[in-house]
């Protein structure tokens, strides 16, 4: 067993406020960013100063804190609720496409609203346990998520992964890059093949980073580089994660997962996701019900700042796209890995879970 | 019929000295490299001053008159043959992927040899004069293809491309793109989108320039974004270049190439690439056999000079990748459009043309 300890905490909230590591800037500035109300963290999430489903479920969950301290001076209870409502509405609608921050923020609300009646000081620090708990919930879930996950990866394994997934993208550990360090933690022999992650380049600058703190073997390639990696037998599985996963199985996921799953088919490479059962949305059936956000022009027209496309040219710039269940060799999650038929075992899943 | 004049003139030889748009500063800069030997020829090749198979041939082209003109004054001709085959090996190995850079230094190398006897002017004067032939051959070579490629096209048809096969890519007009020009220039609604084909970004920079310069409906899209485009059924026909074409049908072309044409036979879209026949290489039986050149990671790791991933972190970056002829509807020609069998199609092609 090798010891593997985060050398960085990207989401910490103290002092009534919550700091975040700027994931905008990395790997070539270590900044932190503290937010002080709900509006800051809001910014944050649309922003992209944090990222990933499961970091941005946390750090929902604190804003909605940080919005009930802001209100808690409101003229009676009943305003309060209100505003925190609005609050949170606010903050859902930063990111459109995971499931988490909508997750998260009910539960919060489940909360606030089972102690509307108890002294504002009480139902304060009620909302901070719970933020805190869906914090120390996702690192917890995501080691459990990880030793399940660890069984699939073979000894001396080539994996691909795409975007980041790691501690930067949850709120600690990670869920496809646990999954990974948990098979380096175990003692196997691992190499990793990160593509870069078009257009906003998580694979490049974050996951890369993250390899590198951990001191993972991998080498960073350019997403469409994939395709002959995984045709020519030198990638033993595709290991990512999930921003939203349907009721069939269908997984949205990063820009570019779709691609890799129909090369992944057509040439019997192994497809897992990583996901915590939150990713999964009880609610909607397939893939195709997934709201995809489409996001500004310039993460596609220029890269840090520097133009790499005429002026005036159009840009169709979707975040996320949808891998159909077909394509997947299973969901890895807390409560084990999801193999077809998808939409039977996520049904199960559902009633052991009482969602 | 719609007119469609070239704004720009890329390659131009005159007054003793090659002028080549300088394409790894557009679209942002409009500049011209003048190169005044073949030392400063080879280094723009290699540079990516000047890319695009058909495009590279004619520089060298000219690359070898202007060394034959520094050698002129050599002792003897023989001395003058031996440097001439230096400067010609010299001129070849700037790129390894392309075969017509070797096809159109061949060719200068023929009238050479037939020269040798001949007066230096006389040699010289010849050897311009090829050099002006393959690069008006390239040109009229693209009109022709042009014309026999529009016949796939179906009207109002939405077009996905990749890397920039256009007038920057070839002598003139183009190859991919000329066939889309043409398509739009016989009256046909067309739109395009345009992959920006990473690392080197030749769609962002170079195709997207192009097609504003042409007036042609277009869109920039991250490469992996493609995937769901062709999936959905908004994508009528996939139209790229070919670097080289081995005589089984297999396409080596720019990275990302092979992925789309994965997902083009996944999802039932005809996948066509467009070539001069000097694309072909006659002696190579099938794409395993072409050398793949591997660039440099800073192509990765860095854009426009920004870093974007952790220094120390290791890079594969191959420059083209092979599509099997089976993923592939047809390969557009001057010859007329090859179809499966491919293989003996291309021989029935090298027998007409005595290759």
């Amino acid at each position: 067993m090798k010891t593997m300890q985060e050398t960085f905490n990207a989401l910490e909230f103290t002092d009534a406020a919550l700091t975040l590591l700027d994931q905008r800037v990395l790997p070539t500035r270590l900044e932190y960013i503290v937010c002080r109300d709900y509006r800051e963290v809001e910014f944050a999430i649309r922003d992209m100063i944090v990222r990933g489903a499961p970091a941005i479920g946390a750090t929902a969950a604190y804003g909605y804190y940080l919005a009930a301290c802001e209100f808690s001076a409101a003229a009676d209870r009943s305003a309060f609720m209100t505003r925190l409502k609005e609050a949170s509405l606010f903050l859902e609608q930063s990111r459109p496409t995971a499931v988490n921050l909508r997750w998260a923020l009910r539960r919060m609300q489940t909360v606030a609203d089972a102690a509307v009646k108890q002294p504002m000081d009480e139902l304060l620090s009620q909302l901070k346990r719970e933020a805190d708990a869906v914090k120390q919930e996702d690192i917890d879930t995501n080691r459990a998520i990880s030793r399940i996950g660890n069984d699939i990866v073979p000894d001396h394994a080539t994996i691909l992964t795409h975007c980041n997934t790691g501690a930067l993208a949850t709120a600690g550990w990670g869920t496809a890059l646990g999954v990974i360090k948990e098979a380096v933690r175990s003692g196997k022999e691992i190499f990793v093949y990160a593509d870069e992650t078009r257009p906003r380049l998580q694979g490049a600058r974050l996951t890369a980073w993250e390899l590198m703190q951990a001191e993972i073997p991998s080498k960073l390639i350019s997403d469409s580089a994939a395709a002959t990696l995984i045709r020519d037998g030198k990638i033993d599985c595709v290991i990512l994660g999930g921003d939203r996963v349907a009721a069939n199985g269908d997984v949205c996921n990063k820009i570019g997962t779709f691609m890799l799953s129909v090369v992944c088919k057509a040439y019997g490479v192994p497809f897992y996701s990583v996901v915590p059962v939150t990713t999964i949305d009880f609610e909607i059936e397939t893939g195709d019900d997934i709201p995809i956000e489409e996001r500004d022009a310039q993460e596609v027209t220029h890269v840090e700042g520097v133009r790499i496309a005429p002026e005036g040219m159009a840009v169709y710039n979707p975040a996320f796209d949808v891998t159909p269940h077909q394509n997947i060799t299973g969901i890895i999650t807390e409560a084990g890995i999801i193999r077809p038929p998808f939409k039977e075992h996520i049904q199960k899943i559902r009633k052991a879970y009482g969602i």
